[in-house]
């Protein structure tokens, strides 16, 4: 038997994933078995480097998603419209669905994943989170037998070009994303990267395949790199810390710790390391200790590595002629309880700029003590147009006591502002 | 339904797996249709801080293999019999096999997988590699896109975390390796660990896995780290290079390349700062570029991670009542091509002393030279007993001719000895 694939998008992914599918010698035998029958695009002539079947090009993406001949429809359109609609359609007709769309799981996979276990069908995405690297299935699969506590990691690779090259060139942030968009790095508008949408997106999926609830996308605490400043970088590195945009979620007593956060990452630490356009995940419970999965995190190539590894998934179950699978399709009822941001304990680096007189560290140090604020180091770092530049580091703490103690400092007479506030991993 | 699993030994990993079975809450809720019916043991009556149904525990391991009511069978005896025997027997018998005992894998995986192939069972061995990470699956699901070309890493936590002291205390082999016995991270009879039998067990699966091919085990070429010095070490970071075990396959045009010995890694190279008891695998290929995957390679509670996934994944095939499942199956048919050791290639380490007279450095060109063993850097790196110590990197050449070459070194009258020689990544 031939498994029938429908390919909706011929971007780059897309492109990727036919050209694997057109050219199946040396890889997995089962590839052999699989044909792609359509591919649903928006312009049939526009100059593509691909070499298809002819007739298989369509601008009728539904046709794709209804066509009784086709087993297999892999969504790669991003963004969530027509994505969700056509997911949709396409699990109603009996298809199994991969996607690359983080967006779209992000948003609708309560109800995309409520109509697949309706349906008797599999929504794989893998290509979603991590471009090559394996992790969706390692947590559905492999990693099953523990209680995990913990997901982070590196889910960006644009801001994580930007912030390599801010630390290595002490440039700052306007100036590297100008160049990220000029070498095709970062988009023309880079909002969903560097304001940490994309990395919220991936967070809430690796979250609920982590802790097998569902995570409600809104729920996620996020903030972009925007914030970050050369001074803040170097000023990191002096203090032993690299910063990284990570997206972080935590099993905790309490509830369910999300967040995407630019992040001092301790030096020594196995995601402080992971430079350039490269992701990292690290995983961590009981009794499996920690694994970090590092790997190319977006592109062509390693995305489309991960959407015809589901492909081969997809087309192993329907070749095994099974039953529902346990482990490849979705289980979640409830949604996770969140816990809100001013219940979120963390580290905490700040930045101040103050009259540069004595006194001013006991001041500061007696209003973080008010509210409970326990402190690891206090340092006077430098100058800046003849005020004292103070950097702080606190020891764990809510945001909520932390923004309190900040808001009688920044009643003090001698403090002229608090230019920045991040985490400390 | 619930599906019955039979453990053989109750070592370790055999008391980390039945603890994780008997305690499910907060973890894949499959694990709640798991019941631990019989575990075998050599002693009854042993002391063991594991709380165990009455009547479980039993002598008569080939009644857990034969047991018509069991239907996983967990293999966690280790060597090589009576472990090939009993998952022969259970495979005859209708059971899934699970095993974390690489050697019998390596040594026997030919019969076992062609047992398993006749009998229409899978044999899982995700804790045989790695421990906690999950690399196997991996290689056989989410990976499968791709033409592989490379898998490498440190695959022995033993070996890596005396090479790690032996970094960082500059201390030599003997001393860190008693030391580490004390400690229980090295075995009474450390054989297998240090002279690389374990890791060149694991490289043949992965390799096998990687390429589609079997892999005998005695055509791995290789190398343990008996050899290495505190005085190597320390010149390699001197050049920058760490030491490290490295477990290598290369698929080759002319064949597979694979080989287990100390190696100087570059200190950016990922794998350089995989330290202690960790192992980590960087696998190479087409289209995905290259994932590496980190985290703890041994202990009860990693490999019974692994090993409980594989529990996991048999009894879903077996919940979802599918037929044969082609990506659990092994579908390997033929053998792979070897390469022999003096065609095989790699940068090289040489430590030579000498006489400290001028010309020598020439006289070690020029035969380096005869033999087309091109050079990177030679350089007299300090002196020892009078004698001029010398350190020669070479570009990549064949072992063959690299031999050749010392052989007329060797018989230089200047030269003294030859007392280190390792290969560079």
């Amino acid at each position: 038997m031939i498994w029938q694939v429908g390919l909706l998008g011929l971007g780059t992914v897309g492109a990727g994933t036919a050209a694997i599918l057109g050219d199946p010698a040396g890889r997995h035998p089962l590839l052999e078995k699989l044909h792609l029958r359509a591919v649903g695009v928006r312009h049939l002539h526009k100059p593509r480097h691909l070499s298809l079947e002819p007739g298989v090009l369509t601008t009728h993406l539904e046709s794709i998603a209804t066509d009784p001949e086709i087993h297999i429809v892999v969504e790669l359109l991003g963004g969530l419209e027509p994505a969700r609609t056509l997911i949709l359609a396409a699990l109603q007709h009996g298809k199994h669905v991969v996607t690359a769309n983080k967006a779209v799981i992000a948003h609708h996979g309560a109800e995309i994943f409520t109509a697949a276990t309706a349906a008797g069908r599999y929504v794989l995405m893998e290509g979603a989170v991590g471009g090559g690297i394996p992790i969706v299935q390692p947590l559905k699969q492999a990693l099953g037998a523990n209680r995990l506590h913990t997901v982070m990691g590196i889910v960006n690779g644009t801001t994580n070009y930007i912030l390599t090259r801010m630390a290595q060139e002490g440039a700052d942030f306007a100036a590297v994303l100008q160049d990220a968009q000029r070498l095709g790095y970062a988009e023309a508008d880079p909002t969903a990267d560097v304001d940490g949408w994309d990395a919220a997106d991936k967070i809430a999926i690796l979250a609920s395949l982590a802790f097998g609830e569902r995570v409600k996308r809104e729920s996620v605490v996020c903030e972009g790199i925007r914030a970050v400043t050369a001074t803040d970088i170097a000023y990191a590195e002096r203090l032993g810390y690299v910063i990284k945009l990570l997206a972080l979620a935590y099993q905790r007593p309490a509830g369910l710790d999300i967040r995407v956060h630019p992040t001092l990452v301790p030096q020594a630490h196995p995601l402080a390391s992971v430079n350039g356009v490269n992701n990292a995940i690290l995983v961590g419970g009981d009794p499996l200790g920690e694994v970090m999965l590092e790997g190319p995190g977006a592109g062509a190539g390693p995305t489309a590595s991960a959407v015809v590894g589901d492909i081969l998934t997809a087309a192993a179950a329907l070749e095994a002629g099974l039953g529902f699978h346990p482990l490849l399709s979705c289980n979640h009822e409830g949604f996770a309880e969140t816990l809100p941001l001013a219940q979120i304990a963390s580290r905490f680096y700040v930045r101040l700029l103050s009259q540069d007189q004595p006194g001013v560290i006991g001041q500061l140090g007696t209003c973080f003590g008010r509210h409970a604020v326990s402190l690891e180091s206090i340092v006077q770092i430098g100058h800046q147009e003849g005020l004292a530049e103070i950097v702080v580091i606190t020891h764990e703490v809510n945001h909520g006591q932390l923004q309190a103690a900040l808001e009688d400092i920044r009643a003090l007479a001698a403090l002229q502002s608090v230019p920045s506030l991040f985490r400390v991993l």
